[in-house]
């Protein structure tokens, strides 16, 4: 592994190989493992776990991270090519992705999707341009249609919980939003989760379903696991007998980049919030799973998150494990293995 | 000791205990007592003091911190209950704080008052939810009404100095400040001041009185202690014989929550900024304190804070000591002491 | 060697120590050097280079380091003697550089020109009265005037490269930008290129030439060092056969501190910019420098970044190895060089 930029890249023996390391990182700590090593980590959007759990999880490896926030103490870069630099951006990211990188042994970047453009978010051009400039290992943080790090630990978290992977029922949920969100978690998810060979089903009201695109790579995900993908907006039938709902916004395809439409076309939808009544009969034991940051009564209920079936802490912790067997696996030289 | 929230709380053994702790991690380093142990420090206000001291700190013992600051480069943080959270905040710290405390060994918040509500700062209400949601060692790092670190730092610069407990005269001064500030400070040094079992003399204008709680709370110590508590709006009466004037200001509690009521009731006070010729015949001796950090020719003059009686340096310098002290005593495990 | 606040304050031994120690650091990790050695960084004004070379060279000698950034989650610092602090800044640098300097073993300071007053930037006064009050090893991070770091990496990445020292020829190129820049990287770079003895052209348009004070400094430096240095508005004759130019943006010195008159006067220079044409006959071996950020198709076209001449990224990788060897002789206590 030379970078780590898509689950969906990995073979069944690459993700059992980082699955089991990251469980054994928790459970033996590796103070030593990554002595000396240095991560950059660049970010273009803001984040509370991946900020918190890269530089704890680096220090847990005896490594060091340093954080550069464009805009934010410095510079604003340009990331389209052959422009004429002379509005906001000081710099682009052809000098300052091998800058960083030249004081890095890795490199992780946290670039969203534009917002304005399918097609351009869909092919992750902007996190794509600077993957190539980049001369060392790159993680991406998130990109416009891509969250590897958020799938790794999440396929982490079901396995610590006993949650089937061969006919384990995995209902990904669209949610309602005050702001049209980005595809990456819920295309990194869907696909995540059908890689690990569940029953998928994408629940989510009519026009918001995800993009043909990131639903045909799932589709063929399940097809070499053994798992399955549908589409319903009926809530009963989607949840019927589901271990996991995954709750999560986006913005509708339908109205993609134009905010006045995409928001009226949202209006009616406040009652896609996950309650408790959603669960009661078909799937009483069905676990919550979230990505955060959530917004509470508008996503999700207060009884859902504060109760026993919510796991979005564990979630959040799994981040870091996954990461560090990521780290590990990146900047750890071959025969340095204990 | 699993928490570090509140000096008030901690009896005189352990006050002695994490004294002489910090004393001697200013003369021997121990630059391996906490490696491999991780501080999450979570900001909510801004800092300098805290925020360079607690990540010099940890490096000092060989462990290490990373700064989490809502709203600059992570999420804004919603922190009331049961709220519909639409707004501008996209997480809430009951989320939050479990999250960070996964990937590290002890949690520091910053939450100053909201300045609005009287009761509810004096409830220290906000702080309080978010360390009831904390599952490893928290550390205060300013609350509403309390600045346990401040006032342990400061504890320690007075035995530094050997200024007498028993004895001892200490002022706590009000003074100008063209924006009404927060109680934490002098709420939490009049109280150690009472707790070390010095004469306690609270200066301030008529109206700037601090809050009976906060009086109450300081007289019981003081009783223990055999210490004592005056009030007094006469500077010659308060400063006669004294050996420490801790200058800060406050805003007014009988104005509370009212910005433009009490800029004008502040609006003549402007000679309370601490001068020369506030010492010249009763105190020529007395040190001048200041929690830092602090408007000259505002507060305090030119002339004081650049002579020889001005130690807020000094008192800067000691958050570190104390603060490692406390650190190693919430992480180091019992059986490590060398 | 007590601070590094000037690389023209140095001899030719000290200045040949440094590059030979960045060398050897470069080649051999030295992982243990600074161990539990702590450096505060103090950014006034954005950074990228800075900030993670510093940041990324003390934790590659072991040590490490904490950023402070006025503004940007700690309170906005007064630089001016005897004010009265009523407005924005709730501290001075009178007490938080002693304070910052009290939690680390050295302190870098950024701190660019005011861009008002040219007599004032020209004496570096800010800096020089922040160093004035600075108790520990201070490292100038880039002041009004100068940029030591940057000269000292740019002369190692000049050595990497063979260019010659004595003959060699460096040519400063003003180039066009939209706002007008300070004079500190090239009032170092062109004393830089003049210490190492090589033959100067500063090119530039009529009104932008450097400040007298400047480039008398830098003609007794090549006087000492067996250099030259000359002064040109003539593209053609400044790069006959040239081994570097060095592009960088000025401020007009006729019109410093107007900021309108200046943009009117800069106003028809647009072609400025460094492209391929200016070197096809006279000079087609010549190395392209630039300290960065560079604005692309405003200082220099993309052709010359991306083409084989451009050794901007060389030169911001020996920022790092030049500021640890100004680190470790700063930090290292004699007697303890293996």
């Amino acid at each position: 592994m030379k970078s780590f930029l898509d689950l969906a890249a990995l073979g069944p023996e690459e993700v059992a190989d980082l699955l089991s390391l990251a469980v054994r990182l928790e459970r033996s700590p590796e103070p030593e493992a990554l002595k000396g090593k240095i991560l950059a980590l660049l970010f273009f959007n803001p984040s509370l776990r991946t900020l918190a759990s890269f530089q704890a999880g680096m220090a847990r490896l005896g490594g060091s991270a340093f954080v550069i926030s464009p805009g934010q103490g410095t510079w604003i870069l340009e990331t389209r090519d052959g422009v004429v630099m002379d509005g906001t951006a000081a710099e682009h990211v052809r000098e300052a992705i091998p800058v960083l990188a030249s004081y890095a042994d890795a490199l992780g970047i946290r670039s969203f999707a534009g917002g304005a453009d399918l097609a351009a978010d869909l092919a992750d051009s902007t996190f794509l341009s600077m993957a190539k400039v980049c001369p060392v290992p790159l993680i991406n943080l998130e990109s416009a249609v891509d969250h590897p790090c958020q799938a790794l630990g999440d396929w982490k978290t079901m396995d610590d919980l006993g949650v089937p992977a061969r006919g384990g029922r995995f209902v990904l949920s669209w949610a309602w939003h005050p702001k049209p969100l980005p595809l990456a978690v819920p295309a990194a998810v869907v696909h995540m989760a059908a890689q690990r060979g569940m029953d998928v089903t994408l629940l989510r009201p009519e026009g918001f379903g995800l993009p043909e695109p990131i639903l045909a790579r799932a589709r063929r995900a399940a097809e070499t696991s053994g798992g399955s993908l549908r589409e319903t907006a009926d809530r009963r039938e989607a949840l019927e007998g589901a271990h996991v709902i995954y709750a999560k916004s986006w913005a509708s395809p339908v109205h993609y980049g134009n905010a006045e439409a995409e928001a009226a076309f949202r209006a009616s939808l406040r009652d896609w919030c996950v309650g408790e009544d959603w669960f009661a009969t078909t799937a009483p034991d069905c676990r919550f799973m979230h990505c955060l940051p959530v917004r509470r009564n508008v996503v999700v209920k207060d009884a859902v998150l504060d109760g026993p079936r919510s796991v979005v802490v564990h979630e959040a912790r799994n981040r870091m494990w996954a990461q560090m067997a990521v780290l590990h696996r990146l900047l750890r030289k071959q025969g340095e293995e204990r």
